[in-house]
């Protein structure tokens, strides 16, 4: 792995389909691709019809998770890749266009071993 | 799920173990049970001797992760837990204790539904 990171933690108001276990592992999985990553696994747990979902891409550059809350139409996706290579724009992005998010707000901090502290982006 | 949670990254520095996928299964198993929280399912990925393990914990109030790089002694973790019952510094303190970190620095986002925008606690 390489020698710093980007986690990224994104929260998507106004979704769709959060209680669809085909849906949230197809948006992980775009997700993935997007960011150019490397699939491990991906494992999703449902609390069944109307309910959340919740669910880990394990990467081999860290992890995307997602969490849903649909009676809010609101999911908690948190974007933690290794190396600057990645494209977490494009990740963020497929995730809420499968989702059909109609407002996102996402912050941004770096994380590593070489930094002293680590700060907020 | 509860109303809101609480996402709390840390970096752990002078770690030892952090290629024994056994201590990080140990590690992940006792900071779900100090937080009182509910494990659905643990997922490994290692790495090889002396590289790196990426582990989540999936839980039923959110996720913890954790990613090792051993050449570095050094672990990314996050702990995100919807609720406000359970015990992110007891959690964070598991962790600690079992990789041997002497040093941890971290941050907390309080994340959810019910906030207009997400803000750094």
């Amino acid at each position: 792995m390489q020698f710093d990171g980007t986690h990224l933690l994104a929260d998507l108001f106004g979704c769709s389909g959060l209680d669809d276990m085909a849906r949230i592992d197809r948006a992980l999985r775009d997700a993935v691709e997007a960011a150019r990553a490397t699939l491990l696994d991906i494992r999703l747990h449902g609390f069944g019809p109307g309910a959340g979902v919740t669910g880990v891409a394990l990467l081999a550059e860290s992890h995307i998770s997602i969490h849903t809350w649909p009676e809010r139409d609101y999911a908690a996706i948190d974007i933690f890749l290794c190396g600057r290579r990645h494209d977490l724009d494009a990740a963020l992005s497929a995730l809420a266009t499968i989702l059909a998010a109609d407002r996102v707000e996402q912050q941004r901090i770096t994380r590593g071993y070489a930094l002293a502290s680590p700060a907020t982006a």
